[in-house]
């Protein structure tokens, strides 16, 4: 059989139906400045989509830092692996800041942050250990336990009593193996907006031998009263073993860091695939991440502006009645009740009638007959956007209520 | 036992003895611009360790579009991957060039080269499906086949007799699983400079049933009249089914792309995980790929400069009578016999003694007893450039034969 035949009619969960409106639910374009207001179908929007909590992407400090790391080093530079002929002073320095600021003895660069989540992963975890995860863990944490023969236990969501009953699992399967057990969740999970239950794993270890690992993407830089992420806000920075965050959402940026004690770090700058078969961070992001981490870390207004966002938002959220689940960090799932038909027409009467760009999440990623609208507060948002992001919720949930949208696919494709 | 146990007191095979020439062999810092000569440790050395094989990371159009791309859109921009809202009229205008000019239907960009190609073979290879591969594949193919479930037969490395071997194995395989069969290459393999036997691969079509993925990161821009790659220099575009090259060789710059069947990208876009799961390529990079390709693609002088320093550095060496194995790229590795002291000892002597910086190649890469220095020609070297190098080959390999380097590590640590 031709091993194309097996998709030649379909396009998956989510291309069967997204294709029907081209460039619209999938891959639209929002046009102009990165910020609380973009151009999508060339008419400004209010846009909820972007994970740029701090609004460092388009801070002028940091767009000027970004202009002139571009014009003095290129985006070339530097060619090669770190291993081989990447490395620069200022890998190191944002290594060192980097360490100091989320409190551990060391710091690694990540070229990408997908990438080096897999891959370190893939570098930690051998044979005869045991993996014990999240059940949301990011598709990268996934992709990571998908390439290691290591065992792996998952456990419910947050679950701390089923998280022990893996533990336990775990323990008696690594007396066989002679391997070790990590622990591996989100610090702040993305689609719930729930932080990791930290503090309380940590604790297991009282019963349980276990390295603790913890994505923190979504936590960096929001979190804790420095901004340092989980450990800052859970204060239990010690308790972690291994810290990762991307660079791409607080940092608005790409490329991610490892931190953990030297002597990890030392074995897997000499060790981990993805970095030492593909090129280094380049020069321009390495410079430019400096003075993100700069402006995330002593300018605490920026973490406060995100929080009265925040708060404002999911206050009158909660005042108008909306069910946001279980978060207790800047993201905002509003769940609602409905069919494929309501979320897309829901979507698209935000967008058209109200001039709301946000995401929109259904069947399979959730249960049917969810609709979750996931809303990313940022500091480059204001007081009057959410005010207007609240009224507009108001009146599509009464639309919705009222059975008032049509059972069909919205007529929305851009066809460009 | 503790996770972390296994490595306590080991760094792996390179970084054990890495470990004592700190930043030396392994993460060694070049300075300055990109291109022949660069500095290491304060001092002009000539650099042959870098891909920058058309010399564009530092061609002053390529610096000026890097420049001008970071100063519009920043470093941050797109944010989100390009499903959700990371895509733009540049990436899309991308895309369309690179397809056409490496003669496909469609291209779609990937963030990163290494996890797009893990992540590709991942899309494409289920279940029942069966990979026929080269054993010399990079590691970003072995990543990605330790990934999926589907059985894997290896052929040595372009022997077309075992591939047609392992095809027959293959053949079978799918038979009872009810999948097909997906052969993977490289177009031009890295290590030893061999252009993969992709039309003798495409001839055996005639026996079997198989689609072809070349990952072509050394032959884009570098081979074929056009530059257009392997398929380009063999003849054979149409039977490469899927086209893949990273960014971060000829075209100094990093991201990637995979060109095909638009039917194939189509189905691609809405189910690969590292592109739907993390940030798109950013704006700058795009805008400076743009201008990237149209220099590779509209400058020919560039490659035939190129294709001047191959051939008078490769003559040289065969005049001399250094092994180059079978090279016909313009990758140049450089045999000698030694154990692992020469091998350092000589890389030592080149870099501090003739102010030559190559990398060099030793067990458990390759086998015990040999040493290979890796010279990667480029565009903006020059005949002088070689000509100093060859005398100075001529100088460490009469040492080396002689025995007269010190059978212990040069003291040459920077301990920065």
């Amino acid at each position: 059989m031709d091993i194309f035949a097996k998709f030649a009619n379909r396009l998956g969960p989510i291309g069967d139906y997204a294709e029907k409106a081209p460039n619209y639910f999938a891959f639209p374009k929002l046009e102009g400045e990165i910020g609380n207001r973009m151009k999508f179908n060339g008419k400004e929007k209010i846009v909820w989509s972007l994970n740029n909590y701090l609004g460092l992407a388009n801070h002028p400090e940091v767009r000027k830092a970004d202009a002139d790391a571009a014009a003095k080093f290129g985006l070339a530079s530097p060619m090669g692996a770190r291993m081989m002929s990447g490395n620069s002073d200022y890998h190191l320095q944002l290594e060192k800041e980097l360490a100091v600021f989320v409190g551990k003895e060391d710091a690694m660069l990540f070229n990408f942050g997908y990438q080096g989540m897999v891959s370190a992963i893939d570098t930690l975890c051998g044979r005869h250990d045991v993996v014990v995860y999240d059940a949301e863990s990011h598709a990268c944490i996934i992709d990571g336990l998908r390439m290691i023969p290591s065992h792996r236990y998952v456990y419910k969501h947050n679950d701390i009593a089923d998280c022990e009953k893996q533990l336990a699992r775990a323990t008696e399967m690594v007396k066989k193996t002679g391997g070790g057990i990590m622990v591996i969740t989100e610090g702040v999970f993305g689609m719930s907006g729930n932080q990791g239950a930290i503090k309380d794993i940590i604790a297991l270890r009282d019963q349980y031998e276990f390295r603790l690992f913890v994505d923190d993407a979504h936590g960096f830089g929001t979190m804790g009263s420095r901004g340092a992420g989980i450990g800052d806000e859970q204060n239990c920075i010690d308790g972690i073993d291994v810290y990762f965050s991307t660079f791409a959402k607080s940092m608005a940026s790409i490329g991610g860091f490892l931190a953990a004690d030297k002597k990890i770090l030392t074995f897997m700058r000499y060790n981990m695939r993805s970095q030492i078969y593909a090129k280094s961070l380049p020069m321009a992001f390495v410079v430019g991440n400096l003075k993100r981490l700069e402006l995330l870390r002593d300018r605490p207004e920026l973490r406060e502006k995100l929080w009265h966002n925040v708060r404002r938002l999911q206050q009158g959220f909660r005042d108008r009645g909306f069910d946001l689940g279980t978060t207790n960090t800047p993201v905002t799932p509003v769940f609602m009740k409905g069919g494929l038909y309501d979320a897309v027409q829901l979507t698209c009467d935000m967008r058209e009638n109200h001039d709301i760009f946000c995401s929109v999440v259904v069947y399979p990623v959730i249960p049917k007959g969810q609709i979750e609208l996931r809303i990313i507060p940022t500091a480059a948002h204001t007081d009057q956007d959410i005010d207007e992001t609240l009224a507009a919720f108001d009146a599509v949930r009464s639309k919705l209520e009222n059975k008032l949208y049509p059972q069909e696919m919205p007529n929305v494709g851009v066809f460009a």
